[in-house]
């Protein structure tokens, strides 16, 4: 081959748009591809959702801080979250591992109780899968089936000008739990006799090492509410870059409120600590598995009473940018990526 | 962790047996789980069939003679030919990627170029799936979904005593175009010079590097011949191997006939200049994605006359366990994974 791009120049998401390009479904099952959370089929009367997501060794973990059972665990969660982001319920998984040989049976039984314990917890069977050798790290690579209704999955592409943004928890805390992570692991190396030091930061490491998927939204207070969302995704890049998959796919602008994006007190403490704006963690940081959604504001009356849910900005015209309305006041563009150094 | 099991003293099936004995189905709609060559799941009226393969570099495929293309065409494969063992058509897939730096984005697209082609021939779409780092090497993970009727789809436990033994196409070609293509790499690395010679060994090494589904048998001849198989699996580890685990899951024993093993002419020349039995390389050899399938004797005058289906065996009771009839007309048992030399 003559010619060589660096996948670098496209990125995760233009790579997959680039290599995908001339695909086009052909079955009148296949409802949604590529493109959203999951893809949706409609198989009788019912849509299923399927996802996709690997984790793989030195890039998404560090076995040095992350326990085998944790990250089993995460591992079906960061594939159920997919799943809930449709507004669909998770059931089934198929788990596909590779290991080198420095993996034993008891490392692998470790894996699996995490595996077992989430698929116990979000109430879905494992139904399948293979094991095979890898010549270095792990890798584990999920697919999640799961349920839903077919006027009530909810895509990326929904939003509305005139639509609320909503955003479930909080926000930040899982990358300042691996920027604890990542501190702590330095210094063991430098010296294996000092133990680390995690007291403080139990909630923001808990959020890194074993997070959760909102089934309580989905399963229960958004039917209860009695809505539906006009368009969701599950955050796992950070705040900002999910709000530019919506605005992109929905042809829309959005104004986010800084006031209204949730972290924490004692996360925005650690920030501080740590020298990082807390908005920047919330924007940018990523694995918080928790939702972002826009709703018809003829349902604001709906979410505004629901526990964990708040409202963090507005749908505009796609003329107008997706902007951050800060605190202070200023409004300015929203960086998808970006990084705001402390102090700005 | 006090005590340490090496995988390979349980092995990938001991193994995964070991790892899910806990798991139980909580579900409805998860009528099959662990332990067929795909998982079945009942939406409405439609039988689902998932199945889970991943190829890793180093383990599956070398690189110096895969071409990324036929890779690409391979990897989809290795997924349909589980969903077409389960007597159900394959219609959608999810490709997970992890590659390292190494690959480029014209690499990647040779990759997707051999995914697409597989996808046109197989008349299956893909939906979705992920692209991720790797610290080193390219593993490529697929997800196949088929759909079946319920009183059609095959397991592996439905084989009855006195049910004949059928096998597709011709065996232990994959086996011995692999040997040929490491032959010629260890000859091109100790002298990049030579340009490898592959004349007369197309057709084995195409049978390794471009394996075919049994597409036909499934959408088109078994159908018209208006039979539903009692069991049936597909040849991906070998004969022997597949032959063991439809004995197991049916709790019943098996006589093969090595007459009734078909093996080109041509392949059984290319083995004996390897000094190896074909025999065994049709065994033992495995990834010639061929069907191993059982009828009930009242069928047999529907599978007298099939193209390219050969009867190889008869399924006997349990306590007589598995055995080969040899042309030298010596009976005796069969090893799973044996090795048996050339000259025995």
């Amino acid at each position: 081959m003559s010619k060589r791009t660096d996948v670098n120049e496209l990125g995760e998401f233009g790579l997959i748009d680039h290599l995908t390009q001339n695909i086009n479904l052909q079955h009148a099952s296949s409802l949604k591809g590529i493109g959203d959370d999951a893809a949706v089929l409609e198989y009788g009367n019912k849509m299923l959702v399927v996802s996709t997501d690997t984790l793989v060794e030195g890039i998404h973990f560090d076995l040095i801080y992350s326990p085998l059972k944790h990250l089993g665990y995460k591992a079906v969660v960061v594939n159920v979250s997919d799943i809930y982001a449709m507004n669909a319920i998770p059931k089934q998984i198929t788990v596909s591992l590779a290991f080198s040989n420095r993996f034993s049976v008891e490392a692998l039984e470790e894996l699996y109780k995490g595996i077992e314990a989430a698929c116990n917890f979000y109430n879905i069977d494992l139904v399948g899968g293979d094991t095979t050798s890898s010549q270095k790290g792990l890798f584990i690579s999920i697919t999640a089936i799961g349920e839903g209704e077919k006027d009530k999955i909810t895509y990326r592409n929904g939003a509305k000008e005139g639509d609320i943004l909503c955003v479930t928890g909080d926000l930040g805390a899982a990358y300042l739990g691996l920027q604890i992570l990542e501190r702590e692991k330095q210094i063991y190396l430098s010296n294996p006799g000092i133990q680390p030091d995690l007291g403080t930061n139990k909630y923001v490491i808990g959020r890194q090492l074993k997070p959760e998927a909102r089934k309580d939204m989905i399963e229960n207070f958004i039917p209860k509410a009695n809505f539906t969302p006009t368009s969701m995704i599950d955050i796992s890049d950070g705040l900002a870059s999910e709000l530019f998959h919506i605005c992109k796919q929905s042809n829309v602008g959005a104004i986010l409120e800084e006031n209204g994006v949730p972290i924490r007190s004692d996360v925005q403490e650690i920030a501080i600590n740590f020298k990082l704006d807390p908005i920047t963690c919330a924007l940018s940081g990523g694995e918080d598995y928790e939702l972002l959604f826009t709703i018809s504001p003829n349902d604001l009356e709906k979410v505004k009473y629901m526990p964990d849910v708040y409202i963090c900005g507005e749908i505009v015209n796609v003329s107008e940018g997706i902007k951050l309305h800060t605190k202070g006041g200023n409004i300015h563009p929203l960086k998808a990526q970006g990084w705001v150094h402390f102090g700005n």
